[in-house]
């Protein structure tokens, strides 16, 4: 009996639940909002029943994986994303041509290190555009700094060592891309700082929220530096960065051997891909929806940023799955070489601006597949403040952060007055992770998380189409 | 020069990000609200960089593992509670005696089939309170049903036959819990209905958005049955409930076979754990917060419920931590047997009664550790108003979810005019991957993620002890 009543009780939830989510989606909503919420339910339903970015992703990370510009699989997955935008059903399909950086890492690097008798291994990766070690590596005394002022004030103090970047992300922000915002330009810069000074390399603690064991690659810079100042510049692990710092308390003439046989070779000819659905009434206004093929050699570009491309082609699905005929021109496109260069973008807008071609918007996808929270908005007030119009619409689904903000290195080189661009923001929290380490695989990537930001994105569009016409904001 | 312009962006983005994280928490904010926010902002400071609950459930789940009621591993996570409440230094610390159900699954079940001459194996696992099989297993015709309804109408057709409940998840739901709901029927009760007809045994689908190998165990009934009626009822895997089903349409006569060995011991001896802070003005007024101790026993019970377990404690060490004294009394409550009995329940609410205790609230996390998404208030109008009205102080951690609905088997026998109970709420997306299967590990729970909701709860606590008093809602 107690049993029952439990039941009873449970059902009651149950029911309520439902009714809920119903009520929710339509509480205190015009007419012309409830056609809104009505096809954006219907995009919601399409995607979690019907949805294939989770097949397509597997298919990219999988059967090609790791796509660094200039890399064998980079141009793989050119060919597949020509072939899938065909598959869907766009309208026109093609391949814009762009050279792209090619630097490739090599042997697997190592670094080692002795401390009161004790042999240590550390985990260690190059970093995007470094230069190799001498071929029997390099090996000093390591100066620990927790930022770039601290290097440059070291000055000629450097001279022979190797300079130890180790300020640690900010955990208390609780969105982590503050966080990685808050420490990156050690990895950018700190080669470039302590190239000028004769430092022999640099190390720096990996960008990521947690202490583990995976070395995180990216991209690096030397300036204007002659290239004979070009010194070696790594990542080592968060954990071996916190062993690094306390051995080098109680032992700070240790000496540190790393060795890396990375270089770059000559620029290599790739290819943004792109595809689009004519627009039925102007056709001549485009709204861009993208995500970068490119992605780091360590991991398969899941998250960093596959999801961001089956997400964007899904976006064309699911509007031919349903009928969806857009206004404007919707475009997809598969960015080139957004990891180390954003080639791809200059080249898409350097060829947009040629072609006196009309962008009203765009909307990027390169913040990780996870649980979607919002969009953050690069746009003018009048526009931001239309997205915002639309929260009611959104927030059922999760989607409650429309704040103003970046959209995406890819599509902001078309930012201009009047154009509205949005970039998906799901949760943050899992994000670093992973980033740009051997962990971004499949199977951190959860399908129905996936499929929840596809139907986020096309919701996005459809009411960008509707109601943004000439840049114009359209009453209805 | 086209890299420095690039960190530039980058840079100002970062410090607008930042910023923009500040302003947003303070905006339009009261004085004295302005003092909770600093308050809130110092919990989740401290839960992202001190936070213990990571590790408190590193040990619960790999060094003691799940736990079912009953089990040796439940007696010791018992002794392992009651030593971390002293731990933290709780003002009191002590069991209650409850008497708990004693089901145990003997070895591992198995189940196959054969079709077109194919011998296909089962993923499958017995539900708990299921009685077993005949040691030489179950052989029998399979007939598909999609409710308890269809199952009813079949009526005296199912004598001899094994009755295979196969209505799978809403995946259009939002909100997966709305999903389970929907489903969870044919689990509980299918059984019970079959039974009465003479079926030789139930197969379920298993509760999950996902289709995958891993068969979900949970709780049935057989109601008022007589003994014999009881037949043994199993949950297979989503993947496979595919397959059979198809193979079913192709040969409809095709014989199942399954085994398990099963079965309900005498009741045993448990404790629900518990620990208070005491109250610096109204001791006597009691706020109860806490999860289930208890687990199901394939995998760690680490989302399930390991994460309300140890987020439940680090509300008092975030308070204890931060010099917060509550007004009321925090009592903290590891509740046994929630999953096959609830009797920890009964048995804490039927004490509570007996020693007249005031009870003016209570929080319960039992929905998993992912990332915060809001509170599920079950209160009378103006104290659900009330907790909605710190919307804005609670939305910067991504808690927008604030609306009325139940609040936890746990507390919910606490429910009484004028008790506010709330239920933590994360998000669900990934919740029905792992529930009550071998998969609901350690690993799969995210550190940040669980540190926001240990602060999540202790902000919600330091609220609702700030702004309750005696069940009245006080006016700063």
């Amino acid at each position: 009996m107690k049993k029952t009543l439990f039941l009873l009780t449970l059902s009651l939830l149950i029911i309520s639940c439902n009714n809920k989510q119903e009520k929710q989606i339509n509480n205190g909503l015009s007419s012309e909002e409830k056609i809104d919420s009505t096809k954006i339910k219907t995009l919601f339903n399409s995607a979690l029943t019907q949805g294939k970015s989770y097949e397509w992703l597997r298919d990219l990370t999988q059967n090609i994986g790791g796509r660094l510009s200039g890399s064998k699989e980079a141009a793989q997955a050119v060919i597949w994303g020509e072939k899938l935008m065909k598959e869907v059903g766009l309208d026109s399909v093609w391949l814009q041509p762009v050279m792209v950086p090619h630097w490739i890492r090599g042997e697997k690097e190592i670094a080692t290190y002795t401390t009161n008798g004790v042999q240590k291994n550390v985990a260690i990766c190059a970093l995007g555009f470094s230069v190799a070690t001498p071929k029997t590596g390099v090996l000093a005394e390591v100066l620990e700094v927790k930022s770039l002022e601290d290097a440059e004030k070291l000055g000629d103090k450097m001279k022979g060592k190797i300079v130890f970047f180790n300020r640690p992300f900010d955990n208390t922000l609780i969105n982590t891309f503050g966080a990685y915002g808050g420490c990156v330009d050690q990895r950018v810069q700190g080669a470039a700082v302590c190239g000028k000074f004769g430092a022999k390399g640099v190390i720096v603690r990996s960008m990521t929220n947690s202490v583990d064991d995976y070395p995180h690659t990216g991209t690096m810079t030397y300036n204007d530096l002659p290239k004979e100042k070009h010194i070696p510049a790594a990542a080592i692990s968060s954990k071996s960065a916190n062993i690094l710092s306390k051995d080098l308390q109680t032992n700070p003439n240790l000496k540190f051997y790393f060795r890396q046989s990375c270089k770059t070779l000559p620029n290599a000819p790739s290819f943004n891909v792109v595809g689009e659905i004519k627009g039925t009434e102007t056709p001549e206004n485009i709204f861009v929806v993208g995500g970068h093929l490119d992605s780091w050699d360590l991991g398969e570009g899941a998250h960093d940023d596959g999801t961001g491309i089956v997400q964007s082609l899904e976006v064309a699905y699911l509007f031919k799955k349903n009928n969806i005929k857009p206004k404007n021109t919707i475009r997809i496109v598969f960015y080139m070489n957004e990891e180390n260069g954003t080639r791809g973008a200059k080249k898409y807008a350097e060829l947009a601006k040629f072609n006196k071609e009309k962008h009203i918007g765009g909307l990027e996808s390169d913040a990780g597949g996870h649980t979607p929270r919002g969009f953050s908005i690069q746009a003018n007030n009048s526009n931001t403040a239309l997205v915002q119009s639309w929260k009611k619409l959104l927030s059922p689904y999760g989607l409650h952060d429309l704040d103003k903000g970046g959209s995406g290195a890819d599509i902001a080189p078309l930012q201009a007055e009047n154009v509205t661009l949005v970039g998906y923001r799901p949760d943050s929290q899992r994000y670093f992770d992973y980033h740009h380490t051997s962990r971004d695989t499949f199977d951190k990537v959860n399908k129905r998380e996936l499929e929840l930001g596809s139907a986020s994105m096309a919701s996005i569009v459809y009411l960008m189409d509707k109601y943004l016409y000439n840049n114009q904001i359209v009453k209805p």
